[in-house]
């Protein structure tokens, strides 16, 4: 691992969003899931990724039996300190460890007294034993031994006496690494920052690092207090996922690290700024994983951490961008930008049309009805926020002209739920559709697995003179969202569009009190989109 | 206000939710929602609630011009100080702070030169003069004039003597509290806490305030940092809302304020500990408002902040709370949460049946057959950490068992989109179902605003003898999510059922590729659930 450069103390980042991460409320990772996302912790420069608990459920022994190659960083496999009063090759779950293939293994171990009382139930002298026969064991069988000291901030306010001397047990049985965690995440940063301190002193000799939870929104800064206490080593998850509010935020401790004053001076670790140009990539691709939709505001790579919507703002950072951001965009690889919403004044909308390459004179008159039209519609809860196709076609047919290439006379579709010959209780979906191109009509039918794939069938099977270019696209995503709630519900459907020849993905948006009307509009903005950006003459 | 006892310092709060939460991408209160909201947060006992910008937009205005009535709270508005050249009396937007009926008016005043220069393009000095004649002028209205200082920490660094001369021309003016804004959101605690000493140093006389943003997460920590250097008014959102990635978040701050040691016992706010009980309504609430899905992670009272998947977890928190918990949920209004999920032990479902009044004997064998289900369905795609009604329904058919009230043999659901006889285009859907009720088959049609509209109205037409109990059923939100993506997705549907007789709401769950289906299966569930929870006999 490479050291500091002029002076810079080398810190080290341990990633646990595949152990501690896995529990978060509704995650729940593949195989395929977890090594693919090892692979992006390593390009970014994490120094330890902790990949799961063999033995404790299939995922992660499979994910051990066949781990990712990895260039940079370290695999570490996660286990309890053997059981009290059993040899650790008699402890079915400690050898579950020392089969797996990780070069390193992180154990955890209780440094709470009540709890070695009250979950373990073995005498303080027993879990110091277990710890330090345990570390020994992983060391002897050549691997790498952390050990994470649980609960350590409560069990230290509780009986520092105990809590030292379970720090100081692993540390002499040999452990690279004595982890201090903040397991229920109820310490504050100036606890933080003396207890690690006063660790730091008691184990001069110790490499510490530090392990925090969000549960007062403070995991972040506890990670910082730790290490102005004395850890090198801090860990979290990519967008602090993690079980109740979660692990401290690597996300966005990450940046402020490599970015910001004192650290970026004081310390250096594995990302460089050419790596943490992926963050916001590694980010987004975490909840793609997930598949959820990533947090707008999120510290650095949210998509609206440099979204700037007042008016005021927005024309203040055109002049520079000084003047309202802290960091720049590129730096983790997000982007600035400058919202067309109910607030958006002039200046968005004329960015967003120099963004889109639509020439127009800034005190065009067309500039300020585009913006009414835009707010009309938001009313009606249409959102350009998150549909760039559609905003950008309803600002050529504003300003130039975009070519009306079919027409869709009708639709009809039709979900069906019965009985078929052999009895099984089947449901059909079946969309009829009759476009006129150019004069003619053309009278299509699809069926599909419910009733929007049904109508996307139809719609794209017979598009006579623009087949080819429809063929090219594929449905990827689809978003619901019901915005007054209830029975007079307005539908809001977001249509992600992938094109399978160039690879771009574009949104387009539809709203309606009925989800298939709205799914229609979206799904002609997609085509209509895709035609017009191949400059496809309307026959 | 009252005044601290047993030697406790007052910190006061103020909350601009209404005003700088309303920057943030999506939000759009009406004048009734902001109406709603305050009142809350009067309850909740802030101090102060920034209502918004009267005079900036028609919502603000109107709401100012027609004010709630506040117990406890008192209202503020906010404005620029007066432009520079003009007398106060002079300029519109400076006159209609002054016509609103705020008994209180917060001044944005610039504090970085850099700004005054560019974004104001007077000299320092004009400045000054317009900072202390805007506070004069509030002052000689009667009312009372808190003053923001502006980008204050990045101007104190850049400027430090220009920085400290805008607070003093504010303080010299009269001005009730000096806020000092972080408004770029990049200032870290250290330096914070470091620049608000400085300035209680420099100004001993005056009242200082902190308000942070949350651009590297630390929006929280920047808040008792400052309170740390000498700030006894915070200022902050609900929720965390706020432009780009938000203010402070009050929602996180104020139960650490009330409940958590050092800060316990040094100051005291009007949030009281009775209050503090509400903070987790006031919290959905304004969700709800927004009509956006809350944060399940959120610090103290997110779904999940006391939520324990993890099965030893789970069996420990059962023994004693303290071991995984850092405060009682209770104490915010929030519960603790036991999941049912794929990683769940029996405890977990153990403890789920308890508290749905299931009788069970913690050693009997479905119980772990129940949970081999859970997993299965949930491998599926279901989901009933957010579904407790599908969740009991399969519960109780695994365990006791619940009647077969009606069948449903089939249906069909059509929308249609065409031009009606007057040639205007119109969407309809139309559903018909057949269902067998203790042999009698009954054929229903019904029509609605979308298909799964139409079909709820056909199923719950003619429930024959359960009628009278499905007419009590409301349909009040619905949800969908695709698990996969593209055209081979599955997808989510959960839907939220208000029993207009008893208040109470319940969510069920249905997973298909087809949306309809999907819908259909929640739906059942649904009027199964209530008719099984009147005890109706199954005919």
């Amino acid at each position: 691992m490479s050291t500091g450069t002029n002076g810079q103390e080398r810190l080290y980042l341990f990633d646990t969003t595949l152990r501690d991460g896995a529990q978060t409320l509704g995650v729940d990772f593949s195989t395929e899931d977890k090594r693919l996302i090892a692979e992006r912790l390593d390009t970014l420069g994490i120094d330890y990724i902790e990949g799961g608990y063999p033995g404790a459920n299939p995922t992660d022994t499979a994910f051990f039996e066949n781990p990712p190659e990895l260039s940079n960083a370290r695999l570490v496999a996660f286990g309890m300190t053997k059981r009290a009063g059993r040899s650790v090759s008699n402890d079915p779950g400690f050898a579950a460890l020392l089969q797996s293939s990780a070069p390193a293994i992180c154990l955890v171990a209780k440094s709470w007294d009540y709890h070695v009382e009250l979950a373990l139930g073995i005498s303080n002298e027993e879990n110091l034993q277990a710890i330090a026969e345990s570390t020994e064991a992983i060391i002897a069988d050549d691997r790498e031994a952390l050990v994470d000291c649980e609960h350590f901030f409560d069990g230290y306010k509780a009986n520092r006496e105990y809590a030292l001397a379970c720090a100081k047990a692993a540390h002499d049985a040999g452990a690279s690494w004595i982890v201090l965690c903040d397991t229920n995440g109820g310490t504050l940063p100036h606890e933080v920052e003396e207890i690690v301190r006063d660790v730091a002193h008691e184990l001069p000799s110790a490499r510490l690092g530090i392990h925090t939870h969000n549960d007062t929104e403070n995991g972040v800064a506890n990670t910082f207090a730790g290490v102005e206490g004395g850890a090198r080593q801090v860990q979290g998850t990519l967008n602090g996922l993690g079980e109740r509010c979660g692990n401290a935020n690597l996300t966005s401790i990450i940046p402020t690290l490599t970015l910001k004053e004192p650290y970026r001076s004081r310390f250096v670790t594995g990302v460089t700024s050419e790596r943490l140009k992926t963050l916001t990539h590694v980010s987004r691709y975490l909840d793609e994983a997930l598949n959820q939709a990533p947090n707008r505001s999120a510290p650095y790579v949210g998509t609206s951490a440099f979204a700037h919507k007042g008016g005021i703002h927005v024309s203040a950072v055109q002049k520079d961008p000084r003047t309202y951001e802290h960091v720049s965009p590129e730096a983790i690889g997000n982007a600035r930008k400058l919202l067309v919403s109910d607030q958006a004044g002039r200046s968005n909308i004329l960015a967003e049309l120099e963004r889109l390459g639509i020439p127009v004179a800034p005190d065009d008159p067309r500039v300020r009805s585009l913006l009414e039209e835009v707010k009309r519609r938001e009313s009606l809860g249409y959102s350009y926020e998150g549909a760039d196709a559609s905003f950008e076609l309803m600002a050529r047919r504003h300003l130039s002209n975009v070519p009306s290439y079919f027409d869709v006379e009708r639709f009809r579709v039709m979900v069906e739920r019965r009985h078929n010959a052999r009895g099984e209780l089947v449901t059909v979906s079946e969309a009829t559709v009759k476009v006129r191109i150019n004069g003619d009509a053309v009278l299509s039918v699809g069926e599909g697995n419910g009733p929007v794939h049904a109508l996307d069938c139809a719609l794209r099977k017979d598009l006579g003179v623009y087949q080819q270019y429809t063929e090219e696209l594929e449905l990827v995503d689809y978003k619901v969202r019901i915005l007054t709630g209830g029975t007079d519900a307005v539908t809001r459907v977001l249509i992600e569009t992938l094109d399978t020849k160039t690879r771009d993905r574009w949104f387009t948006v539809g709203v309606s009190p009925n989800i298939v009307d709205a799914s229609f509009e979206a799904l002609i903005d997609s085509i209509t989109y895709k035609l017009m950006r191949e400059n496809v003459v309307a026959h």
